[in-house]
């Protein structure tokens, strides 16, 4: 048999419900792209017994362990001492990273509470791993029945990093069997159904690569998952079914994996040394967040106006008072004067302008909320248009920002807009 | 030993992490509310000795196991098959079931497939589960050792109907355990082992209700269990242990349950009938857009500026030239003066401005990554402070800009900021 993995999670607010537990899948599909299957999930409570139950049971069926949770501070954090039950050994001091935890709490300028000190506690024979994120190292053991134990924190992000720069690595070396290599591509604006007719026979489901589409956020991804007997095969494979999505789709795809939006429009700004500037309403500052999301952001982004209020875009952008009084806020006139503005006044090459409503409330049967219309002015043109976003207030905000960064996108492109 | 639940997901798209288990957690929240605890979740993909085997262990420790999924149409939907190996038993047409099918493929104007027989077979024995919002019947079984079963699709729709109508009366009818209530309160600022130091003996783990820690993008969140015989009961204990937090807590506490921090500080400005306008660089618009999350914040909000660059700074926000040049963009004489010009500019009551390094470049020996300016200034007083926070880009912005709100707040509570 072929190694297995199983994951654990610890942690009251899982098995009340009141957390979704979203690691496990991550993980799944981490050990899925390294040819380790996963068996089973297992959730259990803050509860030592059950804790211990969980790791006994899973260490007869898995030769890899993975637990999530349970090393915080405090004292309902039992993931340590259970492991060490398990191990029928005590709990000891890791000198190394006691240093580490109380040089951690010096720096943010306070005193390390007493509580931290369990969290530089591991059982005896096993090893620390180092969490650069957060106070809770992680845990690497061996049973004496063979499997491997990993224990990371339960807080999504430093459980990422961790897996990824110290437990991944050693697994993937190790790893034999099939290989599942996967490549998820992402479209925005059109619709899952309109992409998947696009696809075709892509998506037929006895396909290897298999072709699925997801939605999340506005973005309809295409996933793609390549199952071969070797790397060399799943990659080459992998390699022409994501070209043949490519020639289907075309200049709808902006990106790959974990490559946002935001990014792929800065590299296009970077390449060709332009700026971009943004006037928002309705999206009160989103627009401007997504480009600086991008470290390095400061090369092509500078300037940005959440001009929230009427007079805010008279002041600030130099927006009419009677285009507002005739148009309104939302309207195609005011939004092209908005981005004009912001253009003279920061010098950018391009300015990007959102003005909408978002609702809950605000709409009206000729401007129902979700209408929002959107500028791109370049050089002497400004181009205004309308959109429909459907959702809540939270959805239509991210639609439309996610809509003037695909603007900005074609018009780099050289393109007029798809939809 | 009073009544215990196992809740048992099936799907390989589970255990490859392709899809998100959410059922578990609502089925989790769903059996506390009628005082049947959860005593862990357990994932297999569709593999019969898997589901089988998951069974059997259940069987051992609950008294009640709740199944999701692996009873489609299709070859990999195996459920069913396993159910009725553990029960000895064959699966048995039930003649109902495959009328009401062939009726509903009527209805819809098609043959019904001859694979969507299999759905009208249940394990001898057993009972049969109305869906009425698919074509996978449920099940109910009765395990010779004791344990019940019930079996239900893994479309969360039709799970959740399923549940309602059939499962969960049954359920609570004979509910005589526990009433599990909970409530969520959240602090921003201080670390969690910090605030579970204030907590002291509220935090015993043998306590009822119990007082737990959980830590997500900077929120260190209380969480209070109360599990007693009666909802009158569970609802006392858990408004006096409430209190008792907000004893020991005091104004750290900001808010409870699903309540965003920029909602919190955008009642009381509205309550106050104040306005606040943002001056912002690293954060790039985020704290604008936390404001303007909330709906109606256009009655406290007006104006926001994300002055990225030096040069905006300077043409937008009047700092001058002199100033960045001796003291860096990074420095409280600095954001005190963007926030002042940010006040100036919008006339608005509050004013806070942030500068900062986000990383992951950018840092010195003495303005390390993660050190963050932040100003507030109200009437003719301005207060600037120095933060260091840790983490990533993400998470140094997001903690930048909750800890703008953060000092917002404790200023409307006419406090100063307790760290």
């Amino acid at each position: 048999m072929s190694t297995r993995a199983i994951i654990l999670s610890v942690g009251d607010e899982l098995v009340l419900g009141q957390t979704v537990d979203t690691n496990s899948a991550w993980l799944s599909q981490q050990l899925a792209s390294i040819g380790l299957p996963v068996a089973a999930h297992v959730t259990v409570g803050d509860d030592q017994k059950a804790i211990e139950q969980a790791i006994d049971e899973a260490a007869q069926r898995a030769e890899v362990i993975i637990i999530t949770g349970g090393i915080g501070p405090t004292e309902d954090d039992l993931t340590r001492q259970a492991l060490a039950a398990v191990m029928k050994t005590p709990l000891e001091l890791n000198e190394d990273w006691l240093h580490r935890l109380e040089a951690f709490f010096r720096r943010s300028g306070r005193e390390m509470p007493p509580m931290n000190r369990i969290q530089a506690m591991i059982p005896r024979g096993a090893q620390m791993i180092d969490n650069t994120a957060g106070t809770a190292a992680g845990i690497r053991a061996e049973l004496t029945n063979g499997p491997r134990v990993f224990v990371m924190p339960g807080v999504p992000k430093e459980m990422k990093i961790m897996f990824e720069r110290s437990i991944r690595p050693e697994l993937e070396r190790e790893s034999s069997g099939a290989v599942i290599l996967s490549k998820t591509l992402h479209t925005f604006g059109l619709g899952e159904s309109t992409i998947a007719e696009k696809l075709g026979e892509l998506m037929k489901r006895d396909r290897n690569p298999s072709v699925g589409t997801t939605v999340s956020q506005g973005i309809v991804s295409l996933r793609i998952n390549a199952r071969f007997a070797d790397r060399e095969s799943a990659q080459r494979e992998l390699n022409a079914t994501e070209a043949a999505c490519g020639f289907a789709l075309g200049e709808l795809i902006y990106g790959a994996d974990d490559e946002p939006l935001a990014a792929v429009v800065g590299k296009m700004l970077k390449r060709s040394n332009h700026s971009v500037a943004t006037a928002e309403s309705c999206t009160g500052g989103l627009l401007a967040k997504y480009l600086t999301d991008i470290a390095g952001s400061s090369a092509y982004f500078k300037y940005g106006w959440v001009t929230y209020a009427d007079e805010a875009k008279q002041s600030e952008l130099d927006v009419p008072a009677p285009l507002l009084a005739q148009h309104g806020a939302v309207s195609e006139p005011v939004v092209a004067t908005m981005a004009d503005g912001a253009r003279n006044k920061s010098g950018a090459d391009y300015a990007l302008a959102i003005s909408g409503i978002a609702g809950p409330d605000g709409g009206t049967p000729d401007k129902p909320v979700g209408t929002v219309c959107i500028a791109l002015c370049y050089q002497q043109r400004t181009i205004a248009r309308t959109f429909r976003f459907l959702g809540d207030r939270e959805m239509i905000r991210d639609r439309s920002a996610k809509m003037a960064l695909t603007m900005l996108r074609f018009e780099l492109l050289g393109k007029p807009l798809p939809f």
